[in-house]
């Protein structure tokens, strides 16, 4: 395996829960894009890896402007995405031409700790495949056609990013034919019959989905 | 069945995952406790209602100064819990004397909107088990004995509190033995055979369990 780093930052939603008409990853957060906090969690302790952006279609030139403007370095490549999170990375893959470590980042998860990153990225490389999982606050129900069940919430974790792998693993996974149930890059992943390593992630670490979300985000950076 | 009306307010938790020394219900936010916060949610609609409030065992004085300086309505009776949710509960119940309708919520839930509040209220009476829920925002791994896996989050959801009954179907729900499965009051009722119909919940309506909840909290309600 070559030591060639990667970071996929997945930014192809529309954050439509969001009600805003600008993407919700390009939104200000304490005066810098969502996006761009979060690519820079990244250079701060994986400063030669190589970035790959996944963009809603049509979002190209909002990227560039932002990009310029905010972000200096060059090695910064976007591309499209596409109908779901899984062809959205698919396409990122496109552009890994080399063997090495690729970790995928939500683009509106701007708040993983340092510690996180750095354990994610250390743990990948005797593991191979690794996620952070945090437990999950509510108790939770399966949806039935016919009605709903409990589910012993005790026994499930929820999933964060970054996700990490071995580019050979990750991009033999996404030459898989699409299914629903592909909502995480850990689930391709074991799709194709790999094991999943399991980290603690951190609740700091959420996903803007909502505006209260932001808000938190908000109130968490200008302290 | 009569027209009684019940809110128990679960507080028999110890929130250790607040880190404080005060159990997470009692802790000043935005000038009250957390706890008054949510009671005065329901007394502001439904306020001829009778509350009982469950605490954690020794928690009693504490809860008596809480009571005097905040709160002047003398219908609140207070009891002790027991080692989980189920067993709070059960021991609230003991206090619910007659027919009716019985809310139970979350000491630590204090941002439920009004008017998620008053459609839980009424759809119990003709749906008799009644319980708000919200989509997943993360990816979901259910944990196995050798490892794990990936289920589809959109199969899932995540429940909230006022969970609303007849007294009738919750009591007879709370003779069952006690098992780990029973996170909530609706893993309850449903395991004694009753149908749980579900209602549309809020984002914001999020329980504190963390320190990050908390500054959400508090920045929601200053605003």
């Amino acid at each position: 395996m070559s030591d060639k780093k990667y970071v996929i930052i997945a930014a192809g939603g529309h954050g439509t829960r969001m009600q805003s008409e600008v993407p919700k990853q390009f939104l200000m957060l304490a005066g810098l894009p969502i996006i761009v906090h979060t690519i820079q969690l990244f250079e701060n302790v994986w400063n030669d890896a190589h970035f790959i952006v996944v963009l809603p279609e049509g979002e190209l030139i909002r990227w560039e402007k932002i990009k310029k403007k905010f972000l200096k370095k060059n090695k910064i490549q976007a591309t499209c995405g596409g109908a779901t999170r899984f062809h959205s990375v698919r396409n990122g893959l496109k552009l890994v031409k080399d063997e090495g470590i690729i970790a995928v980042q939500d683009a509106c998860r701007p708040l993983t700790s340092e510690k996180l990153l750095t354990k994610c990225l250390e743990e990948v490389i005797e593991k191979k495949v690794v996620i952070p999982v945090v437990e999950l606050n509510d108790s939770i129900r399966e949806i039935l056609k016919d009605g709903s069940r409990n589910r012993n919430r005790v026994k499930y974790k929820a999933v964060q990013t970054p996700q990490c792998f071995y580019a050979s693993i990750l991009k033999n996974a996404y030459r898989q034919t699409f299914m629903e149930a592909f909502t995480d890059d850990a689930s391709v992943v074991e799709a194709a019959g790999y094991r999943i390593h399991l980290v603690d992630g951190e609740p700091g670490n959420f996903k803007i989905t909502t505006p209260y979300d932001m808000m938190l985000a908000e109130t968490i950076i200008n302290k």
